[in-house]
């Protein structure tokens, strides 16, 4: 057995106490009062990498936060260049009252650790880490070049990432990105991801009286923002959950018969995806399937509403104003600052007489498909074989990464998508846990990737 | 003049200040944790009735708060007995950042005192409190029988007054009952409201998966509750403002051309009404001016909204669960059991698939009328003219009083509806007011009011 999965053997506790440590720092980067806890992970980050024997190690300060970079290139010319990502960041926790455990104190049980970024995405960015550390602590080196940047802005959109990589386009240069922040298809079914969606978030304020009015004295005769509110977003979709934004779907590449073929192949269980969410039936755009619905095409969701009296008992209140978040999955090739525009002019156009509309756009990204043939893929899929005794499924997933897109168009690299999480670990949600047997085979795999990347051809 | 409209004057200040004492009190009776202020609002009441010298005072206790009960029944058999009602619970003060000072700090400015209750409806039942004073520290007596309840659940429906009134028929026996708690037409011109609204108040939940869900693992193949909840509000209008509920407006009593022509010569300037709430439109029920929409005609508002994140940033989360407040404001002969049965069972009807919906009723209340001839009526206005200088108008108010329909119910009596407020006194909104003028003007008025009415025939 290679020297480096001993070490991974050997170390096993200490790798988890490591990561419980980077899980407890509340790195929340939605949340500006947050900052102190956000920064605090990066040098958490960068101490690892000056203890591990990386170059090049330090905090590139951004508008926002800091990434961290750390590098070795001593494994010679012929050998391809590894860029690894990660983030450091977290969603915020709430809410609060539907964790079983707190959210910044790691807590294990039957084999996870629970807590906020869990799995999304210190665990899976720190098994990246580890494996790198295996490598330089037993063989002295990498088989392979290697660049780690850990972005601390990924849960916002990373807004300083795209400049960034522009700015240090040729410090940045590689032959593939190496990225942990997927799922797995199943638990013990490894996959790859070659195609991811893209986002366009947007929030609507709906603005009716220049005041809270009683809803006796005025009721009738005012525009409710909240009744607005809610007949404008009832219609951005139709009952066959059809988006209805004109111009929507123009830009949206067709799923081809072998792709709905190969989805439908896939060892998908939808009752028991009913069962995990205790849903009575799935609901989604007419004609597709549930994987094809979560994967491959495009969405319209709510994320967050709020108006007039949420508290306890009955108040009798005609609400000055409403708001909502609203995101949109996109899919190639809709293009998000596109889609955002026709969701801003749709939503304007339907917006019912009497109350002022204002839309606001949030981050967005692209959706992005790697070529199934890159090399790269293939090393991974070994990796994958070698460590968890099966080949891994090739698959699109619903969740978007825009900095994939990014990174080809920067840096011109495919992305590689190792996920080592599972659709199970409520990431977003609360509770959201992590395997702790994957955090090892994800080390495992990762350490082996490097090595099988060595030696395939290009 | 008169000796006690000497005493009111002469105890201006005195009177002002015992209002702010109540006004500090944060009475909100929706508010389970302020259940200390509203017990030691009904204690100050109590105290007051006390030191003025009526009879039988007593708080009287209910699986709720407590009734304030006081009274005068020497003014002989041959005199009317009026029983004065009014409450002294407040709404929430939220949204709290909106107000521009402390809602239970009162605040004097341009002659009006700002605080919760102000207007409604501690200031306007204090003014009964005071007539009855200043009759019986200058007279020694009241020249109609008198008793006075001031409840404290009025703001939650008053859902144990109803048992208090049959259970206490005899002791409350009386020929009218005389309620400030209403607003004026406008600033110096008094009128008396005949007619009010009645309520029905739903809350209704959506739940959608066990979980929050991340919107792009998940989304596009899981209904959002958000999204249905909105698709089933927006369901109960149509887009003239016209509620959808099958059978809902059976049972409404359809303006009569007279009462149609009257209220469209009241002194009603609509470019005004728009300006006060900096609105660009009116909206409501197609067919019907802005008076009728806002007193004569039912209406539905939504009066909160809430799931998923309503955070900083953005949070890219399918919600478990949403839900809203929503409240339909009802006239004769609206039922609001049935209404709120018709409304739970249209809910279900048009609720999308993939989601639970729960349907509850908050409280509710019949709307009343009063017959225009009744004799009580023409002292008010008698009452009115000698303070104001000028006849009030007779008009219909939006607003709820439920208890009205129910004095009607279990003690026979008519009420006499003498607001002193205005509808600029942003009741059950951030910045509530009262002007002190009226507040004088009113306690003058009630005493006059009883002297009148001693006289009038029945």
């Amino acid at each position: 057995m290679a020297r480096y999965f001993e070490y991974i053997d050997q170390h096993k506790e200490r790798f988890e106490q490591e990561l419980f440590d980077l899980l407890r720092i509340p790195s929340i980067s939605a949340v500006s009062s947050n900052k102190g806890d956000v920064r605090q992970a990066a040098e958490f980050i960068r101490e690892q990498f000056d203890q591990m024997g990386l170059n090049g190690v330090q905090l590139f300060e951004t508008p926002g936060n800091p990434v961290v970079y750390g590098e070795y290139m001593d494994a010679g010319r012929d050998k391809p260049t590894v860029l690894v990502y990660g983030h450091y960041d977290v969603q915020p926790p709430d809410p609060l009252e539907l964790w079983e455990t707190e959210p910044f104190e790691p807590t294990v049980r039957n084999g996870d650790v629970y807590a906020r970024g869990a799995s999304d995405d210190k665990g899976q960015a720190y098994t990246h880490v580890k494996a790198i550390e295996s490598w330089l602590k037993t063989e002295g080196r990498l088989p392979v070049n290697v660049k780690v940047i850990i972005e601390g802005e990924e849960e916002i959109g990373s807004p300083n990432l795209v400049p960034f990589l522009q700015e240090h386009k040729e410090m940045l240069a590689c032959d593939m990105v190496l990225i942990s922040d997927t799922s797995m298809f199943d638990k013990d079914v490894p996959s790859i991801t070659y195609g991811l969606r893209g986002l366009a978030y947007m929030q609507v304020y709906v603005q009716g009286p220049n005041r809270d009015l009683h809803s006796g004295t005025y009721g009738g005769a005012v525009q409710n923002p909240l009744n607005a509110l809610c007949e404008i977003i009832a219609g951005l979709k139709d009952k066959d959950g059809v988006v209805q934004i004109p111009g929507f779907y123009d830009d949206v590449i067709a799923l081809s018969d072998e792709e709905r073929a190969e989805s439908a192949r896939l060892p998908f269980d939808e009752q028991a995806f009913k069962d995990s969410l205790a849903i009575g039936q799935v609901f989604g755009e007419k004609g597709y399937t549930t994987l094809e619905r979560k994967s491959s095409r495009p969405t319209l969701d709510v994320n967050g509403i709020w108006g007039g009296y949420q508290g306890e008992g009955a108040k009798t209140v005609l609400p000055a104003k409403a708001g909502a978040k609203i995101s949109m999955r996109l899919v190639p090739d809709q293009d998000p600052k596109k889609i955002a525009a026709l969701f801003t002019r749709y939503v304007h156009q339907i917006a019912p007489a009497g109350v002022t509309v204002v839309v606001e756009e949030h981050h967005g990204g692209h959706a992005a498909m790697t070529d199934l043939n890159f090399y790269g893929l293939e090393a991974a899929s070994q990796a994958f074989e070698d460590v968890y005794g099966r080949k891994p499924l090739f698959t699109r997933e619903g969740g978007s990464i825009p900095i994939v897109a990014d990174f080809k168009k920067v840096l011109g690299a495919d992305s590689i998508l190792m996920g080592f999480g599972l659709n199970s670990d409520a990431i977003h949600s609360p509770n959201e846990k992590f395997s702790l047997e994957d955090f090892h085979r994800g080390i495992k795999t990762s350490a082996r990737f490097f090595e099988v990347l060595a030696g395939v051809k290009a």
